[in-house]
């Protein structure tokens, strides 16, 4: 029996795959207050919406996070581009205009704000799918933290959690097949995190490549994407910016 | 003109709203799977599931964790309860069996990884309402690090991003209503985050309150929640739980 049969929601999170190239179709502005409340109505700890979302609309500031995103323009091309900030600022503002003398923001509420900020992020992504509109989300929102900060007025205590683009797929990118992911083995535990097991490990890895239609070594698919991704300039440069963004949160 | 109009993924998503109490009617195996894959059909850094998924079946763990989440008994008694962890090990450990020595992970791979987590578990929380079935996540989750880690044999590189419980709710949590969010003016800014500004302040507050109905002091309000809920013993404990969580990702 499965539960995705007539279930129109669960057929469109399966569906749904990232779109990197767009039409020149607008996303409309009752489509992007969709998109938005949608984000609103994620749920939120403790129903504080720790985050703030900016609407990208400038061209020379969208052009600018292209080039600071690891150089991808489809940052600057894309109909509707919002970032989402884990917003750690706007309660203390308010609590200080109560009258309160708060403790500076720590490394929990800068998590909690982020996993706030991502949960009304995906709420808008699974929003626009059902309008047709595709999106992709840019981790590399994350580096170059002192430039960011400048670009988008950044105050301490608010961080950059999410950056998404959104527009409608062009015919190639419909046609594009979702990559596979692990199989659900690899992923779910019960209870426990379960011991280092190199068999498991492989199987896992070895399965995901085939239902990707990769035949390649599989180590030597790992070793290359290992320098390619994880070993990249880019990727300690996400790391240096986290660790700026961390220091307000690490004061004592 | 409402894009909501016959949509009823965006009609779900507004309605969503967070579940504490349950029947006793299970969560069949069919339903978690498909509660699972809507998880793993979520966008994902580099196709890379930077997550691992804990299903807490055992009674003395889930009373267990039930503590430790700030004394919530609910989290014991709900049909399902998946716990999903920011997982910069699994990649790190195939880099090695493939005979890489890559670099430790830092924070900016915590941060990615904990973003790819939320998105999947906010996935899982669509993917559950549209099977009629409420979920609720527990930020607690967050807290007391040295014991979650232990109970949940967390290695290091692995942390708790986000927990959610599951079940159908009670009459009484369908008739609850759902809390009012900010207005949009108070959330979502054009470009750059705005300068301060103590009545723009005030005015998203009050709005807030207004459309919740409470008609109490503002001041009074935020100073009460300041106390009770920023200034509480698990706030700064979930701070102190994350300054743990960080270290590993901070080694030099």
């Amino acid at each position: 029996m499965c539960a995705e049969a007539n279930n129109e929601v669960l057929r469109q999170l399966s569906e749904r795959k990232s779109v990197r190239v767009f039409t020149d179709d607008p996303v409309t502005a009752a489509e992007r207050e969709a998109i938005l409340q949608a984000a609103f109505m994620a749920p939120t700890a403790g129903n504080q919406q720790l985050y703030t979302i900016l609407d990208i609309t400038d061209p020379g500031l969208r052009a600018q996070l292209a080039e600071l995103c690891d150089h991808q323009p489809m940052i600057a091309a894309a109909p509707l581009c919002l970032v989402f900030l884990a917003d750690c600022r706007r309660w203390l503002d308010a609590y200080r205009m109560a009258g309160c003398t708060p403790r500076t923001p720590g490394a929990g509420d800068l998590l909690l704000a982020a996993a706030d900020a991502c949960i009304a992020a995906q709420n808008s992504v699974t929003a626009a799918q059902s309008l047709g509109i595709g999106s992709c989300y840019i981790g590399d929102i994350l580096e170059n933290a002192e430039a960011v900060q400048a670009a988008l007025h950044l105050p301490a205590y608010v961080v950059p959690a999410a950056m998404v683009i959104f527009g409608r797929p062009t015919a190639q990118q419909e046609r594009r097949q979702k990559p596979a992911r692990f199989p659900e083995q690899a992923i779910v535990f019960e209870n426990t995190y379960p011991e280092a097991d190199p068999d498991r490990l492989r199987a896992g890895f070895a399965a995901r490549a085939e239902a990707n239609g990769n035949t390649a070594d599989l180590d030597e698919s790992l070793r290359a994407f290992c320098a390619r991704k994880y070993e990249s300039d880019f990727s300690r440069e996400m790391t240096r910016s986290a660790e700026v963004y961390l220091r307000d949160f690490q004061k004592r």
